[in-house]
């Protein structure tokens, strides 16, 4: 496989071209952003633990079912993935009070929720990523009533597994954001990254904080905490 | 029917109890108040025109079959109306893009939308009456998925009695917010009130605004716009 032309550089990935058709390179960079990029940071060693996280993530959705992006794993910091056309939402699943929940609703952090929150948030920075309803997405196309379904039971499905898989290993999933493409046939894929950048985990005894918090909240080494997330994942330090 | 004491005093009305079980003595003021309290002003002659047009909308509203709180007129600034368990969700209605809709999702203001949007707003002041969607209002336990069903049928169908009540005025139904009670019986009431205060009103042919977003941008006389309303409505001054 080649490498090809830079289609798109975010603010932690860079998404290239290949010389196969519908496959793109993915590079994950070592730069951290928070409170949509007025806080800024390069971090050594963030992309290489986000991308093996990310990897291990999908590969252990797959084997439970849930098919993503994902291809296979090229170098510590990148991988190939499939072509999507991205859905401009960002899906939202809470099970425990923190971040913009709290504030929104007023409920304090670290709540466990009565059951599962599901929010679409329309993915657009300009705007500050705006919490949206179903009549906001249909009013901008973003996604059929059809697809918003398959979103959100898919949301759920891997809320449980990913929960289950990281209760395993001493970690509660508190939150995450997902993003789904439409691959060529028009089916709905994951895409794009589920890690510590993307994820809340707090250490299930301690409640110690494993994800991007500790960068926006500044609590310590976030390669530390991504690193400890990495190894009980069962990951091995190259 | 005697009033008795004051049981709440809100921004633009305060509310008595009286020697009826059941029944209570609204009284609107004069005062205006705009994002979330922050701009305030004493307009004289406001809280008249808004019961005048509340009365003769829950009127009108009734004679097509839609229940409300209103009961009857007592005097310029006064009205009795039932008394309810106020749902805290405000529930929006919007026809075109206009004020914290623009915003949100970056459309302009004045852009007709292809289909009718409702929101839920979580009624609560020191929160600034977010944005919430079902699953918040589940984990609130602000109203039951069957009530929420009731809330946006009854809302879509005062707009549509609404939207052509205004066009025969020549006066373009924009947005506006309702709230609805639980009566005794836990039936879903229309409450409060539908004013200048809680519609976006604009003039069909000149686009002019007719509503409280003359105090909000500072537009010119409120009471002119108010009484236009009120006049069009066919009300008579007293
Ligand atoms: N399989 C895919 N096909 C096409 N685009 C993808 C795929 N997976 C992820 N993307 C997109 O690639 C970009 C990844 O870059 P990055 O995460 O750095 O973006 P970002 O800084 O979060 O900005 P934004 O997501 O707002 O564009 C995102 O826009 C994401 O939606
Ligand atoms: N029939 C009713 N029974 C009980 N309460 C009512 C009824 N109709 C309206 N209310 C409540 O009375 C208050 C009206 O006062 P007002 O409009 O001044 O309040 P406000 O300043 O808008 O503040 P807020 O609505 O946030 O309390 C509101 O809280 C409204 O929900
Ligand atoms: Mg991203
Ligand atoms: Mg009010």
């Amino acid at each position: 496989m080649e490498k090809r032309q830079l289609l798109y550089e975010g603010k932690a990935k860079r998404l290239y071209s290949t010389n196969e058709e519908g496959i793109l390179w993915l590079e994950y960079k070592d730069s951290a952003t928070a409170f949509n990029g007025e806080k800024k940071a390069s971090i050594e060693g963030k992309g290489q633990l986000n991308n093996h996280i990310t990897s291990l993530l999908f590969e252990k959705l797959k084997a439970e079912g849930i098919d993503s992006h994902f291809v296979q794993k090229l170098s510590d910091h990148e991988q190939l993935v499939r072509h999507v056309e991205i859905i401009p939402i960002e899906v939202v699943v809470r099970n425990v009070v923190a971040g913009t929940l709290a504030k929104r609703i007023g409920l304090e952090e670290g709540q466990p929720l009565k059951h599962t929150i599901v929010e679409w948030y329309y993915k657009d920075d300009e705007l500050g990523d705006p919490l949206i309803n179903e009549d906001h997405i249909s009013i901008l196309s973003l996604a059929k009533p059809e697809e918003l379904t398959v979103l959100k039971e898919k949301a759920l499905e891997i809320n449980s597994i990913l929960t289950r898989f990281f209760n395993e290993i001493g970690v509660d999933l508190i939150d995450f954001k997902l993003e789904f493409g439409r691959g060529k046939d028009g089916s709905i894929l994951l895409a794009d990254e589920i890690s510590p950048d993307t994820c809340r985990l707090w250490d299930s005894k301690t409640k110690e904080k494993l994800d991007k918090d500790v960068f926006r909240r500044d609590l310590g080494s976030l390669t530390d905490a991504y690193q400890t997330v990495f190894t009980r994942l069962g990951g091995v330090s190259s």
